[in-house]
């Protein structure tokens, strides 16, 4: 399957959380399937927190699939015979909709520091333009990590649009812990003297902060199982040490690669502003209790976890499903078995497959 | 108590694993109670990462006692009415010991980065010398996290010198996922635009790297449960978010504040070569197994490890547990159930104070 990103430009301004205003903001998507005549067979992926539009098939002359690409076709979980899949790089990312790196029109130069911060909350709105544009009245969300996220958020903002949420490794808030990680990951890009307050897009970019942020996010998404059946404690080089500080163990190599690869990919402000949107993504805090948040949601929910998640354990994703329950809504919750850490979601696609499609079943989605 | 810390000056070199040698290497040291006639009531306390010489009593002017004095003095666990306490700074720290932030004599300026790369072997080597001074022929070690790796080494290097060995929250190696979080905060020191190949003493020191190194550290040290307990999800101020990058929730300010009072009081390349010896140390490799490791000790073990450090799980020192043993050794074993994580072997005094008291109460040791 060979795919696009394409770019909506939306005209209307759009009033952030925070009381900031945005203007031209434009959305990255991609599109799989087709939308049927009554318009209620789309699905809407949300994708975590370094992801972006491109979620299924090759891009021209790529290699490498979409992030989720095991998970979306002909056949497949997000079966693109029978729905009308959409996927859109979120609001302040780097991959084709508005964000640090995209030009502010009132000063004609890169928004840098100057992006107002925004919340989970103004991600789903802007996502919710797209789903106007298409004419779409009722849809399915889905989403792991962050993507769970907003396929929570979905829910709750426009109650009567969702008929299905599929919340994959998500939680309803971060730990104390996961904050701490992301601050730590943050404070290293901050700390990057190429950093410069943000105005780094002519000049040299903040990599090894960036880089370093990356790596730390790499340690909670791998279990510490994971990460001994991957690399256990094996030298890179004749199984020895060198007695230097270079690369000596393979879970170094691996690590320095991760980082590497991802600086080559991704903007170090939009990381900053995506992980402090994961930050602040609390509902119980802003409902007064998570089973008030919940209220008025209409959709059937999904949730899944996996044993081996230790950055969003299952225990959040059970709280997720009481406090559903408490509000008599209809919830299904799996807890899967894998060695594979957070990244199960990303990996473990034979079960998930069964359990989603089985969940999607009756949605009656066709393309007709 | 008031305490200081002595220095002996070593005329012999000394010969690392590696092969490298090193001149005119001085301990620092602290004692506290009597060595006997006999001279076989001594305790040699081994610190952790960070640690120094000071392990107990007030210096001089010092508002805070030394990291260990919950456990040593007067009817302490350490109890020095009973027994002659040696604590010394590790070979390559930065308190008054020989490490990179010391003039190498043969250059006149400071060692940096030419400061050969040791291990916890020749860690334990340099103290024996200490012991040695003493006229010292037998001795109990103990110390908690890489100082039960030295309480090991010791046991396994000098067998015929150690009667007890005391273990705390530590491991024969570590896993994989704790040597990528070392490797992380050694990559953002040497990434650090200050660190200059370790030639920073008469310049701006790589403080923003060391720091955020120490941030990484301190989220190991506590459990997802301890650092709920501490912080939740409280902000900062007002309970309310910033809407900037600054500091917003508590155990951010947590963080930046163990970050910044780090830097001051230690040296970025003493973490750099510190935390590389922790990261080879792995008994098992060295003698083929880690019951072969044991095979000729003769000390008695306590081993003591805390439910909730997910750095060093219990599992960790079950298996040491285990290996000694297989080799019959005489073991006694603790898990202490504690919420506060790797760091309760600092904190949690009361439970260790009863284990240790009666694990050392027929060690005979008085000061006639």
């Amino acid at each position: 399957m060979i795919t696009e990103t394409k770019i909506l430009k939306l005209n209307e301004k759009i009033v952030l959380q925070s009381g900031a205003e945005l203007e031209n903001v434009q959305i990255a998507y991609e599109t799989y399937g087709k939308l049927n005549k009554n318009k209620d067979n789309a699905i809407l992926l949300l994708h975590a927190l370094t992801g972006d539009a491109h979620a299924a098939g090759y891009h021209k002359g790529d290699k490498k699939p979409g992030w989720w690409d095991d998970m979306v076709g002909k056949g497949k979980a997000f079966d693109t015979d029978k729905y009308f899949i959409i996927c859109s790089n979120m609001l302040g990312g780097c991959s084709g909709t508005t964000g640090p790196n995209s030009i502010n029109p009132k000063t004609g130069v890169e928004y840098g520091l100057s992006f107002p911060i925004f919340t989970i909350e103004d991600v789903v709105k802007v996502q919710k333009k797209l789903i106007d544009y298409f004419g779409i009245k009722k849809l399915c969300t889905a989403g792991g990590s962050m993507g769970g996220m907003q396929a929570l958020e979905w829910a709750i903002s426009y109650p009567e649009m969702v008929n299905r949420a599929i919340v994959i490794a998500s939680t309803s808030r971060l730990s104390a812990q996961s904050i701490a990680f992301n601050a730590v990951g943050r404070n290293a890009i901050l700390s990057d003297a190429n950093f410069n307050n943000g105005n780094y897009y002519h000049a040299q970019k903040p990599e090894k902060g960036l880089a370093i942020a990356r790596m730390i996010g790499h340690i909670t998404y791998l279990c510490e199982e994971a990460m001994h059946e991957k690399f256990a404690r094996r030298f890179q080089d004749n199984d020895s040490p060198h007695f230097t500080f270079d690369i000596d163990f393979e879970v170094e190599s691996y690590l320095a690669h991760q980082g590497q690869a991802f600086v080559d990919r991704f903007d170090a402000n939009s990381y900053l502003y995506i992980t402090k949107a994961v930050d602040y993504f609390d509902l119980a805090k802003k409902f007064g209790s998570l089973e008030n948040a919940f209220k008025n949601v209409l959709a059937k929910f999904l949730v899944i976890s996996f044993t081996s998640d230790w950055l969003f354990p299952s225990e959040q994703s059970k709280e997720l499903c009481r406090a559903l329950m408490k509000n008599k809504k209809d919830v299904s919750y799996c807890e899967i078995q894998s060695p594979c850490g957070h990244d199960a979601f990303l990996l473990e696609f034979e079960t998930q497959t069964k359990i989603i499609k089985s969940f999607l079943n009756d949605c009656g989605g066709n393309n007709g």
